[in-house]
């Protein structure tokens, strides 16, 4: 790799944090390296507005070389790089704690090779998910990532915190979806691996641990993404259940009657269900009458229109005779899909009045996911008696979501929910993040899903790749000291 | 962990050999530790017998706290191990080399825990895939992982090397089926992260790094399995077609035309069909005439053996008049479904008179296939201009394999086409190893597959894991001097 650097009027009475600079802009050029007042909000903060970030400077690249020679400038000045993407995290992942140099990659935006043959797409990280979904569709193939922040979210980004969403049962996570990769480490190397091919057994496999490592350990740059053929029709439907205990039964008799097709299998408690249904009556109806114990939305997609909801009635009229569900309305239309996928899905003005608020995203098997809705909800009556707390999640992956609406004059509050909630994830085997990653809010409560001997592994893992602790430090692992 | 080991007597007159064999005596106990003559045969060759290992003893322990012991005792005697799973690897990833401890997990063959609402089953490493298999199918679900090998290859060496097969298309490798991990590492410590769910973003991936890794990072002693529902029909065709060219189409309108449902896409060659269906002509007819430029097998699973099988046929009518194929043979019934896959997959007799031979097993992209073909068939040709050469593969996976007949009176023979095939797949940016990984094998060609920074990468995590190179010394990554 080249790593000369072309050299800006330097002069002896610069600081080191303005040599720093003229380097970068050598790298980048003057344009792209903004420092001081010049930092524009959007990288000052994250989307939840929790987290503040005080980068030392933001640089923007517009290739790998620049972003390995930007390793290199950091690596001698010996100070850290967090990398942003799209800045939709909820976990603080992307936050310049410590005076860091933010290396923003959205610049490097462009689509590379679109190969309908191969069905792949080898993008830049810096690309917006829903203009690689959009190019996708274009070709008659499907991206099947979605998430509600596409529209800022990166492949980068997504890639970083694995990302997950409402589609993960058929299709898998970012992961899944990945199938060649190229970073750069902290050591200014570039490692590529833009294989197209489902199968590569060639020694370890780096790309997978590079997924979901929330730029620790490198900065991801370029992937390969496995498309797949775009469905031609969806069938949408929201099912009323009367107890959670048919909810895995259910799972396995439409997974198995759909073969294949299942895409969406999402669970709302009755609590999450009224709230939202309310909240929304001004601009819909409540598709189904309240007094069920979960309501599960579901979706098929598939080939063929007509041949695909005679499947999906025929399957829901025999769970309803199976007694797995007590109700079903099937969408008719495109606008009663959107009506239904809103309960779940469009939470924004309905989520107003409980802020502040606790979110959680955690994991559990789908046979302990009662269990824990019990626990968590007991363990916070027992803090605070009277607070709104609402339950749903992906059931079909074992992710379960809750929001606690916090006590606005009690400032421990957050704190002592999230404690509470987790204590019982913990006790449960489950995992303190299933969606979302670790970043900085949940670095203190790894230990409640990883033991001690997992968290010593994944140090080893960090400290080899990146001794020097340069990249994104302070996140995913706690500090060795105190946990 | 608890390390205290029991003693044996240990007497002062004993070799450094006695006194390590007395100490894993006290682990295992002594009806489970062979050395010298009592080794058998089994633990001394793979199954190509291409390899011979010569391993100090084999161990054979009952738990997790026993392998963790044995670790303890050979890192204590700085003497390495290598772990043992039904020994039908190809590439020799199982061979003690330098009188090392053999470490079967024979008697590691539990099944743990089958949870049926959570679709998932917790074995220990050592059973046998087709016991799994068949568990799972006696809960009406499936365990989607099948090879050839099934009845001896354990579910801890299909993780080891990240086992593929025949439906990769739909339900991924084997590392898409591993939802929790236990393995012991280097250090004696368990790393143990059983969990059910699809989703856990908490902190690195250190699972999927471990699954392909061929025992070199740690020893797997557990897994979850992530089951689906088992399919009620399977609709199984040979398609012929006149050129490569129309492949990838293929491929792209079945795939989206059966939505979800097409598990099996296997493309033969037309050297490779002419040569196996003229074997196999004692047995049974050939299924389709010679004379057309390639062959693919294709199977959809799917849960209405009716309603299927009118999709199946209106799929294939339809790539018929789109001319994607120009002949195709459904199967009517399990005789005629037997005797399709046969051509494809029953190939130890057909394959007789073709020893000694080269056998291959690489990625490209789809697109770039016929040309690895093309490139691989002239390369070999140039060396030996009679050889017979088969190319068949899983094509939806971007894999192909090779074989090649060998000149018996050329001891180089292997060699030369080896380097020649190889050199190929590098020209067009494949991998050398798609599903068999790379063991002994494929050690000296890694580079024709990875960048030497990602081998870097790859020496970096291999020496943060296991610095004192115990686990499964000599493979996967060439000797650091030469290559």
């Amino acid at each position: 790799m080249e790593t000369t650097i072309r050299k800006y009027e330097l002069s002896a009475s610069m600081s080191a944090g303005d040599v720093l600079l003229q380097h970068l802009r050598g790298v980048v050029g003057a344009s792209n390296v903004f420092s001081g007042s010049e930092i524009e909000e959007r990288y000052r903060s994250d989307m939840m507005r929790k987290y503040s970030s005080t980068p030392l400077c933001v640089v923007r690249p517009s290739s790998t070389e620049e972003v390995a020679k930007i390793v290199q400038v950091a690596r001698n000045a010996k100070i850290p790089l967090t990398t942003l993407g799209g800045c939709t995290g909820v976990v603080g992942g992307g936050m310049c704690l410590q005076g860091e140099i933010a290396l923003s990659l959205e610049r490097m935006n462009k689509i590379i090779e679109f190969d309908v043959e191969s069905m792949t797409m080898t993008v830049e990280a810096g690309v917006v998910l829903q203009r690689a979904q959009e190019e996708a569709e274009s070709h008659d193939l499907l991206l099947p990532l979605d998430l509600g922040a596409r529209g800022s979210a990166t492949i980068g980004g997504t890639i970083a915190t694995n990302a997950g969403g409402v589609r993960v049962l058929r299709w898998g996570t970012m992961r899944d979806m990945v199938l060649g990769l190229e970073a750069v480490l902290a050591d200014g190397s570039i490692v590529s691996s833009l294989t197209k091919s489902l199968k590569d057994n060639a020694g370890y496999h780096w790309r997978d641990l590079f997924v979901g490592s929330e730029g620790t350990l490198g900065i991801v740059t370029r992937a390969v993404l496995r498309l797949r053929p775009l469905p031609k029709s969806a069938q949408t439907a929201l099912l009323a259940l009367n107890d959670f205990g048919c909810v895995p039964q259910l799972l396995r008799f439409l997974d198995a009657s759909f073969a294949g097709q299942l895409s969406t299998f999402e669970l709302m408690w009755a609590d999450f269900y009224e709230f939202v249904s309310a909240a929304q009556l001004q601009q819909r109806q409540r598709p189904l009458p309240l007094g069920s114990a979960v309501y599960v939305l579901i979706e098929t997609l598939g080939a063929d229109v007509g041949r695909d909801m005679e499947l999906f009635e025929r399957g829901l009229a025999e769970a309803l005779e199976r007694g797995l569900a007590s109700d079903v309305v099937i969408a008719q239309t495109e606008r009663e899909r959107a009506n239904l996928w809103a309960v779940r899905d469009d939470l924004t003005e309905a989520y107003k009045p409980l802020f502040p608020l606790a979110a959680f995203d955690v994991s559990v098997s789908l046979k302990d996911m009662p269990h824990l809705v019990d626990r968590a909800r007991s363990a916070v009556q027992q803090l605070y008696p009277c607070a709104t707390m609402l339950f749903y999640g992906h059931a079909g992956d074992g992710n379960l979501h809750a929001v606690v609406k916090l006590d606005p004059n009690d400032a421990a509050a957050e704190a002592k929910v999230e404690g509470a909630v987790y204590e019982c994830v913990r006790d449960l085997g489950g995992s303190i993040s299933a969606e979302h990653g670790i970043g900085l809010a949940k670095r203190k409560y790894l230990s409640y899903t990883r033991s001690p001997a997992e968290v010593a592994l994944m140090r080893s893992i960090k400290g080899a790749l990146d001794p020097d602790n340069l990249m994104n430090p302070g996140k995913v692992l706690p500090d060795s000291q105190t946990h």
